[in-house]
């Protein structure tokens, strides 16, 4: 069989860590050719080009300093050039940016190529939202499984043991994919289940900011348990509703409560929460001041899903979901987030 | 009717901060006695007994420093005494002296009384473990009820908002218990699945400890969530086997992940996981250090377990349990805890 070759689309945190790992399992696999290419959106850093940068020094110093990338990852600038050819492609960008990303992907792109989406977050059309993973089949008419889980990048990049997990509806995209990201360090299970699997990464960002919420109000532990607790409950409803065979098994994997955990600990959003509280910024301020400019996925999963709530009358349903993106929004007070909790439905129907 | 009297069994850390509770709750109550009182094993503080110390100054110095107890809860150093004509029996010892104390009880207890167990952990008998709350049952002859959930005490002791479970058969009695314990920061939640709930606070500590383990080891938050999604797996797989008509709803209650969660970060029982690693000491060392002598609850549970796993050929279905043991008992290094993580089985059978 002739050896797939891998295209890795995006380069920020997430992307340069999965890099990483993708081209040290590549080197010497016999399925997978050698050389794997890095799309990377031009930015120019200390008056050089970030590509430069990468394909010179082997480091993306802007979004993963102090992680060395193996050589034979090719940052290239044009993504139509980086995904000719390919045969696996690594969805990993912002989620605003994907549409018009494959859009330009869409003529260079193999027709029996296969993707895999690690962006965790829904997109917006105007029958409500929609899974990414739909978006890139549907733009570039192939395939795409999905990989979440308790990931955060710093982490895998610097080798700690975690999971991961792949769905894919197709069984032997999941293994293929398994081949490609497993190490004994970084775990990937595979399941059936994708659409709750990347429902989970885009929901556990806006549980994510709640937990940060109370951190900034000056709570620990045993608050922050039941914000877990009662966010995860939503994110199960969440499915309930609209991921139709979904199933709770999903929700014990890596990308269900184990990223909720590591998310409402260790995660970007978390500190977003935090700096809500603790200061009289704009999420665009917090996001320049921690993210060198890139979006929080949170508070843009928040205002999708609460615009859908409000036109299905859901609003009452989802009672900490809303009260995430009101306070983010700063319509609500984050004090009264603690009520959101006290009055939260005990069990949900 | 008549008000019901209530009597405290235990005033360590957590029996001091639900005395706290309770007291407040019945002061002006039309269904409880307004005078709580509180069983305390007699020590000398500074001079000084501490049943002594508590009835004067409201306080328990050693167990629950500078919180303030209201004026109605009584500490009495003899158990008889404490218990005689009292209508609810509030259980928060340390596991390994209910049958003892229950014993000294039996004479004096009302033999319409109500229990309810707030004890983390199982009890030995010659035909393996046994709950709590049946050893309650069996030496007084009265039903027994239980509560568990996230609360580390000192954060339940300063009003921090926080959830918890009462599991108890009897509806009526849940109730009543949810009036007894809930206030505007304790939110409490009653189920039916009595026996779950127990078998998650005895088995959350071992997981804990493992939690610990890895923070000790200088892993992140990646890490610590798979050690809480594999030990999740592990207590669900416990009572799916121990715990006949076990509802998977009920690890979704306070008493199931919340409370794993916040013990993983927050618990005496991560501490001494970390504490493991980090140095030489024996567990007893440990807990004079720690805990002024008392005892974690997790080494004993795990041991527990251990034994019955080994008696029933059962040792390769929960090895984090296994190794969370063997660490304790150093019989195995730290490091290899994450060995233990890396080849778990994927999806429990």
């Amino acid at each position: 069989m002739a050896k797939k070759s891998v295209c890795i689309v995006g380069s920020g945190n997430w992307g340069s860590a999965i890099a990483k790992i993708v081209g040290n399992n590549v080197k010497d696999s016999s399925k997978f050719e050698r050389e794997v290419r890095m799309y990377m959106y031009e930015e120019n850093v200390d008056g050089r080009k970030l590509t430069e940068i990468v394909n010179t020094e082997h480091e993306n110093i802007k979004y993963l300093p102090g992680v060395k990338l193996p050589e034979n990852v090719v940052a290239i600038p044009d993504v139509g050039a980086a995904c000719k050819d390919a045969d696996i492609l690594v969805f990993v960008l912002p989620h605003q940016f994907v549409r018009s990303t494959c859009l330009k992907m869409a003529e260079s792109v193999k027709r029996d190529a296969v993707a895999v989406s690690l962006i965790k977050g829904f997109a917006i059309t105007d029958s409500g939202i929609k899974f990414i993973s739909e978006i890139i089949t549907e733009t570039l008419g192939i395939e795409c499984a999905v990989m979440m889980g308790a990931n955060l990048a710093g982490e895998v990049a610097s080798e700690q043991f975690c999971e991961s997990t792949i769905g894919s509806k197709n069984e032997a995209t999941g293994q293929m994919l398994k081949e490609l990201f497993g190490t004994s360090y970084f775990r990937c299970t595979v399941v059936e289940d994708a659409r709750t699997v990347e429902s989970c990464g885009a929901l556990k960002n806006v549980v994510g900011i709640g937990a940060g919420i109370v951190d900034g109000l000056g709570y620990g532990d045993n608050t922050k348990a039941a914000v877990i607790r009662l966010g995860l409950m939503e994110m199960i409803k969440f499915c309930e509703v609209f991921v139709p065979g979904s199933k709770m098994e999903t929700f014990f994997e890596s990308c269900g409560i184990a990223d909720l955990v590591a998310t409402c600990h260790g995660g970007r959003n978390r500190m977003l929460g935090e700096s809500v509280v603790r200061t009289n910024k704009t999420i665009r301020e917090l996001e320049k001041e921690i993210l060198r400019g890139q979006s929080f996925q949170g508070p843009l999963v928040a205002k999708e899903i609460f615009e859908m709530f409000q036109e299905r009358k859901w609003v009452e349903r989802f009672p900490l979901f809303v009260a995430v993106h009101k306070i983010c929004k700063r319509e609500m007070e984050p004090k009264n987030f603690i009520d959101c909790l006290r009055e939260h439905p005990e069990h949900m129907q």
